[in-house]
């Protein structure tokens, strides 16, 4: 069926269309244009998925042309609608709707698909074409970062919104796959939009019954409606080709205010292939020179490879109504404005993510102040003393523990929680959700508006790892904060104890993590992390008191270079000790009675130290004086700095359970082994 | 109330009771032992968890008095059931019932709860004390390993099992609680346990409604059963204080043979002390000495601490019932070998864990052959052809994949799945759920008998981080496959290609992982994993095509130590190349060009070559020479070996996406950067 056929059949049977509406494109039409770029994009790159979008076409005409506001010349606009594809792999789909609706997104670049440094990576990689709200691909995130939106959109209304005033009140929208329905954090984050009744999520599930290893039956669950039902979303199952069934169950889900939408939709993958549509085998492979064609034929689809007919552009072309869109946006805002004039110029920075003027003073007078009194606390008390202070200057600051906010510290004086009741607060116990957490507060801090840290203990940093990255990737300032950092954990044992983690985190490109050894580094560590807005950042924190160390002014400045030289002896140095966090007292001490010229370096952040000039690292790692690295953790980072001459005081095994100080001694973090270690190195 | 006025009570509301009945301690007697030992303990460590012990002691009371199989005075007899504690730290709960049942855990190892090196760590830790079938304590982790424990059990039954000789057939218990619920791999491995129907599966859920961040309704989903029957299991509600609902749960569950079982527990935290239970402060802190004295008197318990009445210890001592079940098993056992005396010899040979005696000369014979023949192709691929080989070999081989079978070749010809109608099989597709395989595989090898390998893409190892720990510090010997090692992966993308994954791998403590440059270092590595029984191993492979290396029988069998002399100059090196898997061609045709004296060493597996005498590992690594690391991966866990005067071409930041061979130039994987760069060491 050509599609003038198409046009006749549809006049035939359709005696109220008029003549233009008749010629306008169909829905099937426009839903085409993205089966054909999808497909002859995968085709020519040789590699990528086609079944997603071809499956999923209809849905997103729909959704895009008739429900999502958004405006492609300014893809920032802050009241759009969020739309993220949690199926990443089925990136054409988004780069098809950015083409077709008139984003930044040219057919040359869509020709350009998974080749360097074009804006159509293989995956939607944020912040390399407008319109990507997030970057997808490792299934179950996409979702989890849509509902930290959904929460981020929800909690910047209640705080800013006034009657009569709602310039922050739009939906974000989620597609997701069977493959982001199994992992995992599908169930952490589902789960905790449902506890919070978020009525402006809408997720659509590309129900398909194909997974990469065949149909699903023999490893998915039967029923994927009532699972959300038990998180209390409201469900409802469609067929994901009928355009008005999905037309609908839109309407219907946007009327639904306080409980998250699941649409299920029934689909067959690769839609329109004749003899692939339905199979695995379009999943991730290029339909292949002849399957394209006789799709073209199927599906009525007469135009050349990334030619699109004018009549369907038009149709797509979104430009206008989104212009108008945010127009009338606008025209709220300086009602607002006008009513509410510091609300207003307050919402502008915090969305345009600027630190109050007073933020990087104030935290150093803190700072100088936690130097003088010189309290002796753990670090994680440490740091709620920060956030404290922090809470007071950054109304953005929004925190959040996985169901330990008593053992991390992490709540305030300022403390208010967001849950289904009160949208208006600033802290979320996240349950026992460490992967869901993470993703949710980078949901968060890329919708915009909140400076975001979240909590576990250091041990369970591994269960979320991927998030680390992916905020890094990003380059998005997520703040992760972790407590109870080693064998002083004490008793809760191995399972708990962090041993390789310090190590791992240093290992992620773009990171910083910090280890403070007191009070006044830890307090250093906030502020570095606060200021980073363009890069995620992990503060470290000590379960155990931790010792006080004396500081001149330039030494407390020096902090923020990530090492620097703490204690140092007269002339050159016979050996230098290299510690962080909970070690560095123990090093000032064994320094301070060993028969040797040690100097003694104290390095919180070795990915800001990596990043001094050669200068700055060589005065404090003045070269061809031995080291000897002590850390509570496993080692193998430091040779880094050491060198194969050096000495390690680190931890070679996993820790046990015991009291924390006896834990120290079995594992040599003492003075006589630190010094043992030392005299054998200068022998 | 006292004892004695419970017992008087029982008489009276009870006609039917013998007079022998009334005076055993009755059920609530025997629970509150359970309260007091585990009260007590965590008074006297002054940390842990009584809260879970005390709310769960009336299920396990009649679980372990009156449906578990097991024989204290035998904690490994293969017939046994398993029972695992998934929240892990209510660990006195099990070291209550090890001690009470009879098994080898004294009240002084109770006394010692969480001192250093006493059986009675904080959390149970597997091969610390009899009767812990694995190490719990991060949430969730127990119900996956359940769930593989109980995908073992059916399949050992259905390879081993004959018409009237079950000799494998028992059920497999878990506790769980709110928080182990919370946590994405309880619905990774809770859907699988449905979508495989393994009815022998019992769970027990601690529905107490609180966790460490107060009452869940602000976090947890509202509806677990409606939850669990959406995952096809049966589900039940009952009063988890309540004897007989809490046994009539039991015998339903049992009878239903084709579906996991939930019982949902309504319980009182820390039930028994009047003012703390039903509160998260008796969860994870000591009572207190006022509220333990306070629970004492309104439990009627009237012992003092760490003393248990011996009619206590009667009404628990399951040594008889132990012995007599095993006996019985034994029975069963002899004339199953009378009538099948080869799979009897085969079952104990499976279970002993012993390699066939023909393996390892075996695997040598196709390593020598794949030597010459010189294939090249994909590790992925020769690990394939290696699969097929030990396939052959080995029957207790049992493969996996999250659901990447196709991509990571992990299926073999004599590959059989095992699903919901076939449980005599061979291999799981295990969905996208990485995590939950892991430590679905993790349950597998601790229940024994198999050799378990499961696959997915190097990326996500980030997912399961923390299996691959768990397997570490269990000391079992899973192996993790991992594809699509680097950038090679290409046009994916960032988010999919492994950078820093490599080198954080190399620091779990006594994990080997193993990354091999050509088709034989590939089989190599598999024949490593596969003998080191005690240990877990990682197998990394590439996407693309190995360029193969000739080699020396010396040469073949020195890639067993993990580094090695791969090609070799006269007379002393002026430089050495390091190098792993798809780099090793790249420095050796860099070395065949560079003008200078260059060795190049092949390190497939640095924990390996860690692990050798000085002699050798100087032998490879000459002291004084430079060296240059070549890997596709982040350097800094190369200084170890190259020292602070060595060089790096290593990548520094995330891949892109676009075609393998556009990458590798991009990021300097090539002959000319190589050279220029050692070069620059050598001036």
């Amino acid at each position: 069926m050509t599609r003038l056929d198409s046009y006749l059949l549809c006049a035939y049977n359709s005696p109220v269309l008029s003549l233009k509406e008749i010629f306008m494109p169909s829905r099937t039409d426009l839903a085409n244009a993205i089966r054909a770029l999808s497909m002859d994009a995968v085709q020519r790159a040789n590699s990528g998925h086609p079944g997603a979008p071809m499956g999923m076409a209809d849905i997103a005409e729909v959704l895009w042309n008739d429900h999502m506001q958004y405006n492609p010349a300014n893809p920032d606009w802050v009241g759009r609608d969020r739309f993220v594809l949690s199926n990443g792999h089925g990136s054409m789909l988004l780069y098809s709707l950015l083409h077709l609706t008139g984003f930044n997104l040219s057919i040359d670049d869509i020709k350009n698909f998974r080749q360097l440094h074009s804006k159509t990576a293989g995956h939607p990689e944020y912040g390399y074409a407008d319109g990507i709200e997030t970057t997808t691909g490792p299934l179950g995130q996409g979702i989890a970062n849509a509902v930290g939106m959904a929460i981020a959109e929800r909690t910047l209304g209640a705080q800013f919104n006034k009657p009569g005033h709602n310039i922050i009140d739009h939906h974000t929208y989620v597609f997701m796959g069977d493959g982001c329905l199994m992992e995992g954090l599908s169930h952490e984050s589902c789960a905790m939009a449902g506890a919070l009744g978020l009525g402006k999520l809408i997720a659509f599930w590309d129900d398909n019954n194909i997974s990469i290893d065949g149909h699903i039956d023999d490893w998915m669950e039967r029923s994927v409606p009532k699972r959300f039902k038990s998180y209390d979303w409201h469900v409802v199952v469609i067929d994901g080709h009928d355009s008005v069934a999905i037309n609908d169950a839109i309407i219907e889900a946007k009327s639904v205010s306080d409980k998250p939408s699941l649409i299920c939709c029934k689909t067959i993958i690769g839609f329109g292939a004749p003899n692939l549509a339905g199979s695995h085998d379009c999943h991730g492979a290029p339909l292949g020179n002849d399957e394209v064609a006789a799709t073209r034929k199927a599906l009525g689809w007469e135009s050349a490879p990334f030619e699109i007919p004018a009549d369907i552009y038009a149709g797509w072309d979104h430009k206008q109504q989104g212009a108008t869109a945010e127009r009338v946006w606008d025209d709220k805002f300086v009602a607002y404005k006008t009513e509410f004039p510091n609300e207003a110029a307050e919402f502008k920075r915090r969305i345009a993510g600027k630190m109050p003027a007073n933020f990087a003073t104030e935290m150093d007078k803190f700072i100088a102040k936690t130097q003088e009194q010189m309290p002796n606390i753990a670090s994680r008390k440490a740091s709620q003393n920060t956030i404290e202070v922090m809470g007071a200057l950054l109304p953005e600051l929004f925190g959040g523990s996985a169901d330990l906010t008593g053992s991390n510290l992490t709540s305030w004086s300022g403390t208010v929680r967001v849950n289904a009741d009160n949208a208006n607060g600033n802290y979320i116990s996240w349950g026992v959700r460490e992967f869901g957490m993470a993703h949710m507060m980078n949901g968060m801090v890329l919708y915009g508006g909140f400076r975001v840290y979240g909590a576990t203990f250091l041990m369970f940093m591994e269960f979320m790892r991927n998030a680390l990255r992916m905020s890094s990737l990003m380059k998005i300032g997520t703040i992760y904060v972790y407590t109870h950092d080693s064998i002083g954990l004490g008793e809760d044992g191995p399972t708990h104890q962090p041993v390789e983690q310090i190590s791992t985190i240093r290992m992620i490109p773009g990171f910083h993590s910090w280890r403070g050894c007191d009070a006044v580094e830890s307090a250093v560590s906030w502020k570095m992390a606060m200021l980073r807005t363009n890069a995620p950042t992990a503060l470290i924190f000590s379960r155990q008191n931790l010792t006080p160390i004396e500081r001149t002014t330039e030494q407390v400045k020096n902090i923020e270079k990530g090492g620097y030289v703490l204690r140092d002896c007269k002339g050159k140095a016979d050996i230098i000790f290299i510690a962080t966090g909970s070690e560095v007292a123990l090093a000032v001490e064994a320094a301070m009675v060993m028969d040797a010229k040690v100097r003694v370096v104290s390095m919180p952040c070795t990915n800001a130290y990596d990043e001094q000039d050669k200068d700055y690292q060589e005065s404090v790692l003045t070269p061809g004086v031995k080291r000897l690295a002590i850390e509570a953790g496993v080692g193998d980072g430091w040779y880094k700095y050491i060198g194969l001459d050096g000495g390690l005081v680190c931890m070679t095994t996993f820790g046990e359970s015991a009291p924390a100080k006896d834990l120290f001694k079995e594992f040599g973090f003492t003075v006589e082994n630190i010094i043992a270690k030392a005299k054998a190195l200068l022998t």
